[in-house]
């Protein structure tokens, strides 16, 4: 027979994040106490310690997560043209993030927040994911596909420029997700082409 | 003979905001106490409250302040080329976020926390910085120098952009401001030319 506290763990260490994320999101990190967090979920404080030793940890197993499920997902096949990456790459960057708010918000915010260690950690994910699209680019540079003096600023410039959908797009209003993303990729495409 | 507690106001004021906005960016809103602000300035909690009603106006101020100085700041004159008054736009935008990274992060990282009428006066404020870009690449549109389908989304897609540079950009690095700045001025002038 499965152990009770095994199954109920997996099912309140979620909401727990989930409830986290939320209130980190609203409130920012600083603000929100375990106490809080434990109120959102509906356990007791103490029952909190039982999933996680403290809020530091949350908050970066809420980072973490965010970068790893976004390593993973990068739907970029380095067999392809630099072009056709390129694509892929802003098409996904602009819908993934899209769909988690929250967490590109703390992603940004909370840096501030983190423990040297686990600022590091954390960096270390983020810079993976850039070298993901500074790739694509040097290898367009290289084939003459591309004109990006420096891949490693054209990188930051194009990540920030499609983040920041998030802070002003919903959806339903006059413009679709593919709209937004078919207008970010024609500019993207013309920023970097040789 | 002049007044002290007006000198002493003209003193105070701009180190009580000072220090509220480097507590602000440094811990975020929701966590920083009027006591706290008081300490960092070496003045009594309750004094404070002479020169400020409560934290809510400190922070709209700082964001009021901000956005006020960057709309009589920006340098462009519209008799000059479309492509012209976006130069001096791009570089200006980057130089002048660049010089307040704190006011940058607050700008956007506490609109959540400004009550209903704060918000709506900042994202006034923001809206009129973002319709002198929008009326720049608009004009260009129209004489044939840009080929912008959508000057709303462009707008919003070129500031993301300039503004990253705040986030990772710091003097003394591989690159100088004026770097950046060109590179930042060559993928927008790309990103937006017929």
């Amino acid at each position: 027979m499965a152990r009770t506290t095994g199954s109920h763990s997996d099912i309140t260490g979620p909401r727990i994040r989930d409830a986290a994320l939320r209130l980190f999101a609203r409130q920012g990190y600083a603000a929100v106490s375990m106490r809080q967090i434990a109120g959102e979920v509906g356990v007791q404080a103490g029952a909190l310690y039982n999933y996680i030793p403290d809020k530091q940890s949350l908050l970066v197993e809420l980072m973490r997560d965010h970068m790893v499920e976004l390593l993973a997902a990068v739907p970029v096949d380095p067999s392809d043209a630099p072009l056709v990456q390129l694509e892929a790459f802003v098409r996904f960057h602009i819908g993934f993030h899209h769909a988690r708010p929250d967490a590109v918000f703390i992603a940004y915010m909370e840096l501030r927040n983190l423990d040297p260690a686990n600022f590091a950690e954390i960096e270390d994910l983020r810079g993976r994911y850039e070298a993901v699209l500074e790739r694509i680019l040097r290898d367009g540079a290289e084939v003459g596909a591309f004109d990006v003096p420096d891949p490693k600023i054209a990188t930051l410039a194009v990540i920030a420029m499609l983040t920041g959908v998030t802070t002003w797009f919903r959806a339903g209003g006059r413009l679709s997700l593919g709209d937004v993303q078919d207008q970010y990729w024609d500019m993207v495409r013309k920023s970097v082409l040789a």
